[in-house]
C-alpha cells in the first residue's frame, strides 16, 4: 500500500504550560503520532505555541526591565525561542516512543518564517490577547510605543495582530525531509511572522494562527489528510449549549453556513474550521478531521472525531 | 568540479550580545559563507551560544523567581531556545544574502541534541561560567541542589559541565538536507546536551564545547573542511607576548607539542586547536583552517588563517 501524507496539529491540550510538566504531556500526543506511523503515514506536525510564547515574551521583557544591557524582543524572536524549546521537547520525546516500538525514523524540528501581508487588516484589529498584566500607566506607554492593549478584570494587556499566513519559506527543506522518510516537526506556534521587504524578511509583532499556517503546510508537502488534535471528541453544533449535538460529518456546505451562524468560538474551534474547509475546497481526494488526541488512528478509519466532506 | 563539503563554525565574534544587534551582526558571517556557497562548496554551519545561553538561562531563572507557576528551566531546555532564536537569525540573514547574489538555496536551522557521557569527569569540575551574579547566600542554596559555582569579584555565579560530546542524534537528517543542496544550520551551542537513559534522552546540566561538536559534525557529513571563523588573523605561538608569532601552517605533531606546553587559551583557541588535530587525524584528505570571519574565502584558497597538516 503506497504511504499517504498527513499533517497532525498539535493544540494546546497537548502541551503543559511548565517546562517539567510539557515533557509528561506531549507523551499523549507521541502515542498518537507513532499509532499514524504504525498505519503507514507519512507526518508532518505543526503545533500551538499558545502559553509558552505569551510566557516567553513576558519572561524577556520582565528581564529586559531589571537588565540595562537587553532591551525585550520582538514577538517574531519569542516565537523562534517557543519552536526551539516546543520543538526539542517534541522530538525527544516523539524519538523515545518510536524506538519503543523498534520503529526506527529520523525525527527534527525546522525553524521556520512564515510571510504575513503589512496591509492584513489584523493589524488594525489585533485579536491575540499576551503577556503579563499591565498597570494602566505601563498600558498608556505601550500605547505610546503603537502597541495595542486591551482593558482585563486584573488589568491591562497586550493584544496582537493575529495576520494570515501567505506562504512558509522553509517548504522546500519540509519537503525534502519527508522524501527522506524523516517525521518533520516545522511551523510551531504558525510559524516566525515575516515581512517580505524586498529580499529581506523583517519579524512582525504578531502570532499568526497555527491553524491557517497549518493548512498551508498541507498544500505545500500536498498532504492527503490535514488532522487536528484536541481536547473535544467532535465539533459540536451549539457547543456548551444543551441541545449541543456531535457532529460526525460536516459538508463544506454545511460549515460554511454554520460559520456564518457565528456557532464556533472564534479562539479556539472556528480557525480549525476554516482551515479544514479551505484545504477541502482547494482539490479532490483530501481528508480534513478533527479528533481527540487519544483517538488519532480511530479518527483516520472513520470511527471518531468530526469528518469534513465535500 | 565536484562540489566539497564543509562545516563552517561560527565563534562569539559572529553575533552580538542583544536581540537588535544580533542580525546586523551576523551579515559579516553570511557574506563569508555566501562566497564559500559561490566557490562550490556544500555547507553545514554550527555556531557557539555562550553569551546568548547564559542570557537565557539568567532571564528565565529571575523570570522564575517572579511568577508563581514557573520554574526555572534546566540548561538543556536554555540552548533549545538559543538554537531556536540564533537559528531563526542565521537563516534569516542567509537567505537575504543569498537571494542578493541570485543564489536560491534554502537555508534551515535543524533543533539537534548531542549525546554527553554522564561519568564524564567534566561533571565532577565543571568549567563554564554562566548566568547573573549571585549572593553567598543564593550560592548557598545553589551548592545545596547540587550545582557548582565560582566565586568572582563581583559575586558569585553559576559554574557548569562543558562533557564532550559522543553523538550527534540528528545527524541524518542534516545529511538528507546536504545530499538535497539545502544549507543547514546545526548543532547549535554545541547540541542541547541530552544522557542516555534506555530508549530516553534525559537533558544534561551542562554546555557542551562547540568546536568539539563541531569536529563530530564534520566527522558525520564526511567533510573535506573543517573551517573554524574566528575574530582573529591567526594562530599565534605565544599570543598576547611580544614574542607573539603567527603561524600560517601548524603540523599535528607541532600543535599536539604545544598543546602540551599549556600555551593556548582554554576558553578560546585550545577547544579549536584540539577540534583541528583530531579531525585531521582522523582520515587522509582533510582539511582544517581557523581564520577571521572576513578571509574565509582567502582561507580555503591558502591565503588567509592557520592551516593544519599531517
Amino acid at each position: 500500500m503506497p504511504k499517504k501524507r498527513m499533517v497532525v496539529v498539535l493544540g494546546r491540550d497537548a502541551f503543559a504550560e511548565t517546562f517539567p510538566e510539557q515533557q509528561k504531556a506531549i507523551k499523549k500526543a507521541a502515542k498518537a503520532i507513532a499509532d499514524l506511523i504504525e498505519d503507514n503515514y507519512d507526518i508532518v506536525i505543526t503545533h500551538s505555541n499558545g502559553p509558552q510564547v505569551g510566557m516567553l515574551h513576558t519572561a524577556m521583557t520582565e528581564f529586559a526591565r531589571l537588565d540595562n544591557l537587553y532591551t525585550a524582543p520582538p514577538m517574531s524572536v519569542c516565537s523562534s525561542l517557543s519552536q526551539g524549546y516546543m520543538g526539542y521537547d517534541l522530538q525527544n520525546i516523539l524519538r523515545t516512543e518510536l524506538l519503543n516500538r523498534g520503529l526506527y525514523k529520523p525525527v527534527v524540528t525546522l525553524i521556520t518564517q512564515v510571510k504575513v501581508d503589512p496591509f492584513d487588516e489584523a493589524f488594525a484589529n489585533p485579536t491575540k490577547v499576551i503577556g503579563r498584566y499591565m498597570t494602566e500607566e505601563e498600558a498608556e506607554k505601550e500605547q505610546q510605543k503603537g502597541n495595542h492593549v486591551v482593558k482585563q478584570e486584573k488589568g491591562y494587556r497586550r493584544i496582537i495582530a493575529s495576520p494570515n499566513p501567505l506562504e512558509i519559506y522553509e517548504i522546500d527543506s519540509v519537503k525534502a525531509l519527508l522524501e527522506a522518510n524523516h517525521l518533520v516537526i516545522a511551523s510551531g506556534g504558525g510559524g516566525i511572522p515575516v515581512l517580505e521587504q524586498g529580499t529581506n524578511l523583517k519579524g512582525a509583532s504578531a502570532v499568526i494562527e497555527k491553524d491557517a499556517t497549518a493548512k498551508l503546510l498541507a498544500e505545500g508537502v500536498k498532504a492527503d489528510t490535514l488532522l487536528f488534535l484536541t481536547g473535544v471528541e467532535k465539533v459540536y453544533y451549539g457547543f456548551g449549549k444543551p441541545e449541543a449535538r456531535p457532529l460526525d460529518t460536516i459538508s463544506v456546505a454545511e460549515a460554511e453556513g454554520y460559520i456564518k451562524e457565528d456557532i464556533f468560538e472564534s479562539g479556539s474551534m472556528l480557525p480549525k474550521i476554516k482551515a479544514a474547509v479551505e484545504f477541502i475546497k482547494g482539490s479532490d481526494n483530501r481528508e480534513a478531521i478533527i479528533a481527540p488526541i487519544e483517538k488519532a488512528l480511530d479518527a483516520v478509519h472513520g470511527r471518531a472525531g468530526t469528518h469534513f466532506t465535500k
